[in-house]
Formats: structure tokens, sequence, C-alpha cells
């Protein structure tokens, strides 16, 4: 290659793309014409001392100069470029792990250094969205067998840091998503932790659904903490809830999560490494899994729950976790609030053992601790769940929270915006059914999890009389525009919520 | 939506991104904080009478200024701003096909309206690469069955215009690729013209190999035609071979190749409603597919042809065109050149019976034009190929290609750059292997089909005796950067021709 021909100079544009690394240079720039670059194609970029691959974006306005150059913020973080540095570009060796990619396209099936490649390249930042979408795709819709998703977890663990606590014991839970409100994490790490076991818990972002744990604890406290920081705070209080992305803990799976929101699918092979790996690496040995099963939650039938449990369980195993696999009721949202601040509201609300806590959501905290007891082997079978209610009960859950808000560098009331919208009954009758997709869609659309007091507060249950006018929800928003967009849904959509 | 809040004031940009509609706008700007807009949502544009979709990117420089939004290249084209229009940007509404790609992902069968849905919003640019991607990986690896590929077929021929020539006979043939330099195609199209018959072929450039019959011919004349001068020179001179793009036939087929090129992929069922739909929209009746066999083609097995060629036949007839598919040899490149400009020197030599001329590449030509000729009903069975061989050596083939150059605007002679190197045996033996795709992969990496003169011309055959240090082929470049590239390439692969 000539060097000479291929530096350009650093201008820095400030162009966000989220994770997507892309280099712009001009049209008339030398090295396009001496290297043969056009609009998309990958190309290396190097610094003094690094390099990345970015995909081209070539620019025919002033917005650069002769001889300047763009990065894309992720691109020019990863490259770590800073002023006016000079950036070398040149042609793109093949991406190798891209051929276990199209293997898998065409059904191969991967081994586990197939998996290791690709992950390891992901990291790097080599694949373009194309390439990071054809390898979820290539993933989804059961392409993966028990050993390939065993596989990919390893290599998803080995990608990133791995934690140890020096703990012989290290307790985690964890829900199969797609059932609006259902935030009981926050509740059990606080049983848990006052009881005295170690309960560090990373939790990731929303996907496809109006919140994560981590959205949700964010209105409360800081999550984002350095895995130093992380450290002090289960060193001293026993336990934590954590946003997982800053502790590079299976960072591969934050870009892949990201792609998979794109497409709003979550794969069962994505699913399950993105999960274990996750625990795994947190330094975790023994693993609660709850499955909410409903006709309109993530998993629909028994039999799906089932054959998951199965492979959780199997996979768990593969990764050296002791994994045990709860199924629980998924026909209905649980507790009162869906989206981060007003989730965030019921969660204190059964800390403190509020009169009108969400009972759904108390038992089921309760459940999970209870289990999470015992198969920690501290408490005998059967006894958990009266030992967690007790903890629960006796406000020292609730202390233990706080702490750990503290411990985490504060604790915050959650707050509400002033948009909202009262949806009221339009006939008298049962309550038959509520769709969780669509009532989780609609406070998507009202602006959660991106803002953070929009959502969907639930005054009814399954069954419930309901009179013609009586209040069902109520929409929370942080602007009128994703107030209205929300109501443009709702007015469209008559079976949300099912009266008859 | 508030309308007042959500205008912005264009700023032309001149990013080229391909296909992808991107929209800049500034992090503080007040619509985005007003709709609650992050990097990467999807959003829709609009200005005085029409809409797109795009993704957007977050500027946080002064490339924008307050109140300022730009757009790629590819969305402000689409969108046809000029100047300093004012833009309108809204939430955008779900893209409801993409429930169907989410279906296919799971893999369940799709119907005719689920393909049509799908490809309508693909034409009108609402996907954005990874929706494109996971489309392209969701149908790949044997996914569509023989229904779908005639449901995606007539979807794509649905999408575009289609030409009505209004003869009772249209011939048309193709090659489903793989075999570097087999460019038969302008030979067949000479020879068939100049029978009498009508040949309007569109071709289009390359996916994964180093020229496609539209990059190989507009080394000789021009191919991006409008739809009126396709007409014009197929009135006057019976055939064509032109650039398919342009034409806006199948649309949605060039959108999804480029994503196939950058996955390096290129799998059956998109293959055959590429081939297919191109062909119907085209107003063809009779179409000759020649699929060439050889474990470094694109058909490694007699069986995976034989599959193909039902699948190529079946959906032909769902779509009504009279098939016929001829199996060839593909075990080693067809001519000399591999590259536009150096295969495009092989058909002139052909064409013009040249004495040295590439005998095989002639053998094919005439053979598939044969095949066409009887393919018409013009021809008894048994005499195509003799009328082919007769209108070739008679020369009238060569003055119906000049003539069809000349109509398509000009005819120019192919020229070649300084740069080049010699590859020479490095033992003596006999020629046992030509690994097509290592050949190919070497071609690109000399910059074809981007740079015409860049490629490959290959001295020897399978089964030649060779001398130690005797020529094996000359590697063309248009820049020391590319060759350097290739020849790190070829000092890495020692099988890319294996004498023992």
């Amino acid at each position: 290659m000539e060097e000479k021909s291929s530096t350009l100079k650093y201008k820095h544009l400030g162009i966000y793309t989220q994770n997507e690394h892309v280099v712009y240079m001009r049209e008339d720039c030398h090295v396009c014409v001496s290297e043969g670059f056009e609009a998309l194609t990958r190309i290396r970029v190097s610094n003094f001392n690094t390099s990345i691959v970015a995909s081209l974006n070539v620019i025919t306005s002033d917005v650069l100069l002769a001889g300047e150059i763009g990065l894309s913020e992720a691109a020019a973080k990863k490259l770590k470029v800073s002023g006016n540095e000079t950036l070398r570009v040149s042609h793109l060796e093949p991406i190798d792990s891209l051929s276990h990619v199209r293997a898998k396209i065409y059904n191969q099936k991967l081994a586990y250094t197939a998996f290791e490649e690709i992950i390891t390249d992901i990291v790097e930042g080599d694949y373009s969205n194309i390439h990071l979408s054809a390898f979820i795709t290539a993933c989804a819709g059961n392409r993966l067998d028990v050993n390939e998703i065993s596989n990919l977890t390893q290599a998803m663990i080995a990608s990133g840091k791995q934690l140890d606590w020096n703990k012989k014991i290290v307790v985690d839970k964890h829900c199969i998503g797609g059932l609006p409100g259902n935030r009981t994490t926050p509740i059990v790490v606080a049983i848990v932790a006052a009881y005295g076991l170690t309960m560090p818990k990373t939790s990731s972002r929303a996907i496809t659904s109006p919140a994560g744990t981590a959205d949700t604890m964010e209105v409360l406290t800081n999550v984002t903490l350095s895995l130093e920081e992380i450290k002090a705070v289960v060193e001293k209080e026993g336990g934590c809830f954590v946003w997982g992305g800053t502790a590079q803990l299976s960072p591969a799976d934050d870009m892949l999560i990201k792609i998979e929101k794109a497409l709003d699918i979550d794969s069962e092979g994505q699913l399950i490494a993105s999960v274990l790996s996750k625990k795994a690496a947190a330094g975790s040995t023994h693993v609660v899994i709850d499955i909410p099963v409903g006709e309109t939650a993530k998993v629909r039938t028994n039999d799906a729950a089932m054959k998951l449990k199965e492979h959780l369980e199997v996979v768990g195993k593969a990764v050296g976790l002791t994994t045990r696999v709860v199924i629980t009721d998924g026909t209905q949202p649980v507790g009162r609030g869906i989206g981060p601040a007003l989730e965030a509201m019921d969660i204190l609300s059964v800390l403190k053992n509020e009169v009108d806590a969400p009972k759904d959501l108390r038992e089921r905290a309760v459940l999970l601790a209870g289990e999470l007891l015992e198969l920690s082997g501290e408490i005998e079978s059967g006894k958990g769940k009266q030992t967690a209610r007790g903890l629960l009960e006796s406000g020292k859950a609730y202390n233990k929270f706080l702490a750990i808000c503290k411990a985490q560098g504060n604790f915050k009331q959650p707050l509400l915006k002033p948009y909202k919208f009262e949806i009221k009954a339009k006939k008298t009758g049962v309550l038959r059914r509520i769709d969780n997709r669509k009532i989780a869609k609609l406070a998507k659309l009202s602006g959660a999890p991106q803002s953070k007091s929009a959502g969907i507060l639930l005054n009814v249950h399954l069954n419930d009389e309901i009179e013609k006018g009586q209040l069902l929800y109520t929409l929370f928003a942080e602007s009128q525009g994703e107030l209205n967009y929300a109501l443009e849904y709702y007015e469209n959509h008559d079976d949300i919520i099912t009266i008859e």
C-alpha cells in the first residue's frame, strides 16, 4: 500500500450512528481514487496505535475539505481519536468470520471456534449493521441447536470481562420478558441481600418492551457504574441493581440487542445466550429464571415454556450454572405501572408494605426470592417463601433497598410529567382479556422507555366487573406529540382490553 | 402532531450512503426533544407533496445549524428536495410489512400479499439496511419453497414497470453465474438478433463476481438507457444489451442485490426471483437459462443443478415464461479475460472470428444461441447450433453487434491501464484444477468490476502441460494499491491454480 498517499486529517463531525462505524471521505479524495473505494465499501482506518473497520459514506459537499476525513462518534471512540490527528485508510482484508455467518445462513452447524471468531469481530466493531442483522436472523427461528447455543453463550462470556466475587454462592434471577410491569427484580435483590446472600444484579435495558429493569431502576438511582464501583457496592451491601452495559460483561450482547430491537425480534438462541452469558460473566453460581406464560406473553404456551426451560437448564449446566426455571402466569400485566417511573412507584409501594401496593407484584417477588433462598441451599425446601415474606414485611428488604441505592450514588423519588389521558370503559361487563403486546406497544408509543415517566397506569385486572365509564388506565407521556401518537394507536385498536 | 414545531430547513450535506435513507438532525433540535427521537430511530420526513422514511443520525457539531436538517443523497433524491425547502418530521407509523419479515424469520410460509407488501415497502425505501438484511437472510438457505419463490417473483414483477414489445415471441437468456469470464450474452444477442428474433437483453451488474454483463458491456458502449431509448434500439436492431437498473424493471431486485453483495451471498429463492422477475418484466416469452456446474462454480453438483432447473421451470411457468434450462461444464473459467475490459476483448475476438479467439467462449455462445433459436420454434430441433454458427462465421453477428452498440450511443474499444503483474508456474506438471472462486476473488481484489480494466488474463486451461516459469496469467489493475492487494492474496493462496 502506498503509505504516503493514504493519510488524511481527522475532522470532528459529531455524527451519532449508534454502534455503527462510519467513515466519511470526500468523493475527490486522492485515496478513494487510488484505492478504488466507493460508497458502502468497508475499509480499515488506523491511527498511530490501533485500527478499526468502518463503512464508507462519500461526501460531495464542503462538510469535509480536501485532505480531511470524518468518523461517526462510535468509530471515533473505538479508535480513540482526538484533535487533528492524521489517520490512514487502507483496503480491508477479508473478515474471515463472515464465512461462518454465511455457513449459518445456509443452515450449517457452527462449532465453538466459529462463534468465538464471530463474537470477537462483532465486539471489535468489524461487522456492519447488515452483517449483524444477517447473523441475528440466521440464528433466529430455532436455527441454533442446544449445543450451538452453549457455544454461542461460551463465546459471549469469553468476549468480555468475567467477575469473581470470592464467594462460594452468588445468586441471580432473570425473567424472560414479555409481561408488562413485571418488575420483581429490585424487590428480589432487596430481600435476598437482606437475608445475607450475594446478589450482584446486572440488568439490561428494554429490547422490545416499554422498560427493562435498568430503565426502571435508573429512575430511582444511578445504574451506570464502573466495575470497581459495582464491586464496592456489592462488597458493602451484598447486592446491587446496575445496568450491565458499562461493566463490559458480554459486550457483544449489547450490540446484538440493538439490532434485535430494530427488527423487533428476540430469538430463542440469542435470548438464552444473552441471559446466561450475562449471569456467568457476572460470576453467578445459582440462578432462578422466571418464564411467564400467556397467549400474549413472550412465551405463549406451556409446551414452548417447557422446551425453553429444558434448553436453559442444559445450556446453564454447560456453562457451569446451577439453574432453576420457574413457570409463572403470564396472562396479564403485573403491578399497576408500565413504563420506568410508573413501575418504580410500584416497587416502592411493595417495599414499603403500603396497603394498596400491588399484590400480584408482591406475591411474585416473594415467590422468586423464596426459590433463590432454597436454590442456594441456605433455606430448606418449602420454607423459602415464608422467609422471603418475613424479610419484606419486617421492612428489612426496604432498608436494604435504600442502602443499595445510596451505595450506588443516591435515591431519587420518581416523578411524572403533566401529559396524561384517562381511558375509560366503553361498556359494562367482565374484563376478559388484556393484550400484553398491545398494551406494551401503547406504552412504547407514549415514549417509554426513553421518556422515563411515560407509560400506563393500570387500574383493572382480569375478571374484574367493569362499569361503563369506569377508569381502566391512564396514559402518561413527556410531550403532547407522544401522547397524541399513543392515543392514535388506542383509537385504532379496540382489543387492547376486552370487556364482554 | 404539533405541525409548527416539527419543521426544519433543508441543508444539502452531499452524503452518499448508497440506497439507505438517512436523516441528519441536531441533538438540541426542538423537534427531537418534543418528539422523543434518538439515534437510529426511523422517522418520517415530508415536504410539500410527498414523504419518505429515514434512519436518524444525530449531529452534535456545526455541520448543521439550529433549525436545519440534512438528508443522505438517496433520501434527498427520493423526496425530490431542492434548495432551501422546509421539511417536516414526524413519528413513523409502524411499517406493517415488517410483521411478515418477522413471520419469515420464524419459518412461516408467506402468501403473495405478504411478499407484495414487503416488496412495495422496500421499493419505497421504507426498510433500513438492517431490515433488508434480515429479509434476505430469512429467505436464504432454502427457506423459500417453490410456491413462495413464485409469489416473490410475481411481487417483484408487479413492483416496477412491465414492458410490452407487441411481438408474439421475445427471447432472452441468462447464466446462473459463478463462472469467471463466461460472457456469452452479448454474442448470443448478436447472433439471435442477426437471425431476426427480438432479444431486448437487460443485464445486472456483478453481485459477488468480478463482472456482470452490464459491467462488461459498459466498456464497449453506453448501457444506461432510458426505457424510451431501449425501445428505440430494439425497434431498430431487434436486440440490445443494457443495464436493467435504469429501466425500473423489478426495482426491488437492485436494492436486494446490494445487500446480498455486502453479505457475499446469492440465495436460491432470491436468485430465481431476481432472474425470472427481470425476464418477465422485460416482456420476454421464451428464456434459455444456462447453469454451469463445477466444484468451484456457483452450482457445485448435478443434483443441485437439477433441483434448481426444476424450480426455475416451475416458477417460470407460474409467471408465464417458456423456460429451457441448459446444464453446462463449470469446472474452469470461460474465455481468457476475467474483469469487464478483459472480457470485452474476448467478446470482440469471437465476434470478429479472430484465429486466436477463445474457442470455449465461442462454442458456448453458439450452443446457447442455438437453443434459443430452437426454443422460439423458428428453427427445427437439432438445427439451432448450425444456424447460430453460420451467423457468427459470416460476420453477420459482428455487424449486428456493432449496429446495436451504435444504436445505444457509441462503440468504444476496451483499454487497459499499465498496472500489471505476470504470474508464472512455480513447477512443471499438468494443470489439474483452477479454483473459480479464488481466481474470481483475485480479480475482485485487483479492482474488478469497479475498476473496468482490472482483472485477470488467463493463458492456460485444465489439463494443459505446464513448464516451470511458463506464464499462467496476468493480473491487471488501475492503481498500484489494488495491484498490491491482489498480489498479497495471491502470495497467501497457492491453490488458485494447481499443477501436479
